[in-house]
């Protein structure tokens, strides 16, 4: 069982109450009644990250609100190997926060089992999750000056935080090296494009996105001349293409850049794409792309003690790394800026 | 970590050690000179079950012969989420009992990476294990009496006895259940075979084989009028037929029933099968089979913590005990028993 981010830590001795189980946000509703003092846990099946992960976020208050004293959710992921699960979370505003924490699904499904047999089930949560003190992170940035417009910067990177289980290696270790390694390349190739290719390992993505507002922060004064900027943070497997958020003049240009990546098979350009460290600079209009790659078992290793080192496959990376420099480097050496 | 089956336990203060890495016996013989005072870690990657569960089986007497202390090795399994493995070790006689442990695929993965950097590795390994005093335990037995000759018997079963991690829902749960369901399903149909259907759920299979020799012994008296004995303990996945070892006579009778299991992809036969439980009276000539199915993924499980109900598929369950179901009762109703 692993806490998550932003819970509050449960008393010395735990919280020891009866589970109500429920499967979704409306069946809490209807049975509110029933959760008064008890833990309430969210035995949600995973459909997609971003429908299931809502009970991440917003359990806890939702369970307090009903009256629970605590709140547990099925781990968010579709495979587990008796693997939590952590994360973001949030409290409301005015609503007692309760100790939350994710079970594995393993756990989750059994306890769902045992309360569809009309059995009383006891929890003893115990639990030490709180927050530290803020501390001085920084974001990590290195460059390879353009050789005739130095001013105009593509820039490209990952975020280098993680969450305290596994080593962080799919989210977002592997996205760090992929863009520090398109630079790299493009550094031993001895190519120096017209424009500045900037690569940053943005900081605290995952609990707060202080780097990704803290580069636009600093570099305000030069987001004018920010041509593009890409994140890799869907993990590093092998490459599709990219999501690219820009006009239709400017998509239409990267569609066309992507034909080189069509023999590695990463060539598509879908429309929207981003990232989360890139986004507050491209709500200040800067384009912004996606490396898109085969996700299909991402959501196995997110978050859990499951992302580890042995997970990356060195070809996968290799590929996405190509699709990284050939992207920076033919948008950083046209000889006419991306349009915006 | 976990503690393997028969390790003994550390000190209170746990052993605090070097680690010195190898990737196979042989290298742990090159290197004895290094071995002495120090933790060896059997950093072996999973090649199949038989080859690679030697270092789980052998490496402790064989890290103590090199002067070691204490022995690791990398869990035996292809796939890992932070999965430990455990299982049945042995001591050889004569030679120093040390501790013996499985540390996760990615913890190993990550000591030979260090190793391999040139680092020197030091190790604290606690562990408590043990063994506990032997207790009454008994195999569970039922049968379906034959209507012309009740006392031939064709007997079928899986070990109810697991590995303490997970629930052992794939070993063996699923091939106990999968039995038993067999002979329920004939007694729901109310078909009552010639000869006696016999489940036996056997126990301590993993740790002695007690049931499978205990049942021998009590059965001794009968063992000539054992027509068949079938085992399921591969798992529950989709089946794809019997491996068989009787004689050529009785394999082709065996084929000419399979092929009833075609049209669910059940049908192959293959030469020689049987299982742990069912070894005793095989090797006193009762014709004996196993279930086989579509393992992939059953190493994946196998005594970790991932062994769990959520893992069976219901649908490939069912196909199971439709092979059981069909093989088992077709043996016992033939009008000529199956020759041995």
């Amino acid at each position: 069982m692993l806490g998550l981010g932003g819970s509050v830590a449960t008393p010395a001795e735990g919280i020891t109450a009866e589970v109500l189980v429920v499967g979704s946000f409306e069946e809490l509703e209807k049975r509110a009644d029933e959760a008064e003092g008890k833990i309430v846990l969210f035995n949600v099946p995973f459909t997609n990250y971003g429908e299931t992960v809502r009970y991440r976020y917003a359990g806890a208050s939702a369970a307090a609100k009903a009256g629970g004293v605590a709140s547990l959710i099925r781990s968010v992921g579709p495979f587990s190997m008796n693997t939590p699960h952590t994360g973001g979370m949030s409290y409301e505003e005015d609503v007692p926060k309760i100790p939350h924490a994710a079970i594995t699904v393993e756990d989750a499904a059994m306890l769902g089992r045992t309360a569809k047999r009309g059995e009383r089930i006891v929890v003893t949560l115990y639990m030490e999750a709180h927050f530290e003190d803020d501390v001085p992170s920084r974001n990590v940035v290195a460059e390879l000056v353009g050789r005739e417009k130095p001013e105009e910067i593509v820039v490209l990177g990952g975020h280098i935080d993680s969450w305290d289980v596994g080593q962080g290696a799919m989210d977002d270790g592997g996205g760090c090296v992929a863009a520090w390694q398109a630079v790299k390349l493009m550094q031993d190739l001895g190519l120096r494009p017209r424009r500045t290719v900037r690569v940053v390992l943005w900081t605290n993505e995952e609990n707060g996105l202080r780097g990704g507002n803290g580069y636009r922060d600093a570099h305000r004064e030069e987001l004018d001349n920010h041509i593009l900027a890409m994140e890799s943070d869907a993990g590093v497997f092998k490459p599709e293409g990219f999501g690219f958020s820009g006009s239709p003049e400017a998509l239409s240009i990267i569609r066309k850049i992507a034909q080189l990546l069509q023999p590695i098979g990463a060539g598509e350009i879908k429309e929207k794409g981003g990232g989360a460290d890139i986004g507050p600079i491209m709500k200040e209009g800067v384009p912004g792309m996606g490396l898109n790659v085969d996700g299909s078992n991402y959501f196995w290793y997110h978050h859990t003690n499951a992302d580890t080192m042995d997970k990356l496959d060195p070809h996968e990376m290799n590929l996405c790394v190509a699709a990284m420099a050939v992207m920076a480097y033919v948008v950083a050496d046209m000889p006419k800026e991306l349009p915006r």
